[in-house]
């Protein structure tokens, strides 16, 4: 009897939506950071699900506001990497029955807050009893038509680009405070021209991984220019540790020297690490060295 | 120290909107069926999500395309409650990691030929790995904006109708196989003005007290009226026990006239139970000897 963990998260995404069939409203379903509605003239929809289980995306020791705080996060990171504004929240709890409300207070004070920064509306929910504290937050967002950024557009010759370090998030407790990189997304989708974008929530080299296979293309990153955390314990963490949530996003050779000589705003930091590449599905890495080896495409593993 | 089931689910959702502020686009945040969002000209989207946990909305004993098929009919029958037409789908599976390819697919089975059904573009969503079986469901829906239904409509002298037979669900498996009344709320929404409406997952009293608690009305309801399943074991079962997912909706006189002379759809069955009063906030119950009591506004409570 073969189970999830033979053929891992990718595989069963793939298998559960061989048989679906979607309306042609539906510009991207299944396999971006986020779906792609087209209700309105202009603009599209963005909307996004995250679910985060106790014991695996936080510790019931961690402190319950973090907790409020990254569930609403992880998702508005997955608005930021389409170039999307982010609009309404809903928020299914599942809370075990002994739970304080003061508890559930402080889950809230965290996403309320957050929400409050971006102008994001909680509309509704859901809460249940269950074993472990689950939280699934779906996000609605809208976009321009023109400035959607999609995983499948990186063309060979693009510059990749990082909005900041990778590395040491879980031990550093970055993941549970993060903000997410929306006024970066913001600003780039608003002043230049992005081929592809992502969020680093599987760890670089994975996440690196899904522009370039759903761009048929490859990638060369250099060891010497990937920005590093000073939480990162070892070059194996900064590659493929993730929760970085940092935007990874490629732009054509033309915008992107008109970008390193743009001053960005205050507080924003781009990092250009490496271009893409034509022979698709293969990232090869450049260490300090200079010496070459190709990377196999691996990240966290759900299951 | 204060837990959940100190104040119930019902105070809870209370005591967390309570800080919560939304964007004028937001036309009905958390307390109705599902949120009503004003983005486009004449249209509102409407969105819900339900979260649907292992032991509690279903056992693990149940075959897994009914699971799947309730996931679904769940949350389409609260896009009915508000008279909208259901159109994507945002699916989170938390999935224990021994599970089988074979049970996800058949899970995936029953939500598919459901959302065939009703042309539900399954569109995206998120897969973990969790100790029991959880589904999310985050559907959104759209409606013209003169023919939504709310929960908060209902006035005085309101005939209250019911769209099919309550009890026994639980006991039947209706609660697992039951077709949500998406047909029924469209004639009716298409055909009929309704002043409110809501679908029954808490139980008969429950629900019936939601609408006159957010109308600040009251009813009266009649034994011999309310149609019963031939599977309820007792007029509590009928009353209180819930997962019927009929749509109990209100209208006014002279529209309840028309709607009584005029032929329904094959297949559609409506009763009429009731009608609205005056007095907030109670229901009156009439038994079958005549007698009036008032009722208790109580249902299934999830914690």
């Amino acid at each position: 009897m073969r189970r999830i963990k033979d053929i891992g998260e990718l595989g069963l995404i793939k298998r559960l939506s061989k048989n679906i069939k979607v309306d042609k409203s539906v510009i991207c379903g299944i396999g971006d950071d986020a779906a792609v509605i087209e209700l309105i003239k202009d603009k599209y929809l963005v909307v996004t699900s995250d679910m985060l289980i106790e014991g695996r995306h936080f510790l019931k020791t961690d402190k319950p506001n973090n907790i409020g705080h990254k569930a609403l996060a992880a998702s508005l990171s997955d608005i930021a990497a389409m170039g999307a504004v982010a609009k309404y929240a809903f928020i299914s709890l599942g809370l075990p029955k002994n739970t304080t409300l003061s508890y559930i207070d402080k889950i809230y004070k965290g996403i309320i807050k957050l929400a409050g920064k971006f102008n994001v509306s909680i509309c509704g929910g859901d809460t249940n009893a269950s074993d472990k504290l689950t939280i699934d937050m779906t996000i609605i967002g809208v976009i321009d038509k023109k400035r959607l950024v999609l995983r499948s557009g990186a063309k060979e010759g693009d510059f990749i680009l990082i909005t900041g370090r990778l590395g040491g998030s879980l031990k550093s407790g970055h993941h549970l405070r993060f903000v997410p990189r929306l006024a970066e997304s913001r600003y780039l989708v608003n002043n230049f021209k992005l081929n592809s974008m992502i969020d680093i929530s599987d760890g670089l080299v994975a996440d690196l991984g899904h522009i370039i296979t759903r761009s048929n293309v490859g990638a060369v990153i250099y060891e010497e220019l990937i920005p590093r955390n000073k939480d990162a314990k070892s070059l194996n963490d900064v590659l493929y540790s993730g929760e970085d949530f940092e935007l990874l996003f490629t732009m054509p050779q033309k915008q992107a020297k008109k970008f390193i000589k743009a001053s960005h705003p205050k507080g924003m930091n781009f990092f250009i690490m490496g271009q893409i590449i034509k022979k698709p599905k293969e990232i090869l890495f450049v260490d300090k060295k200079h010496k070459v080896k190709s990377l196999k495409i691996k990240g966290f593993r759900h299951f």
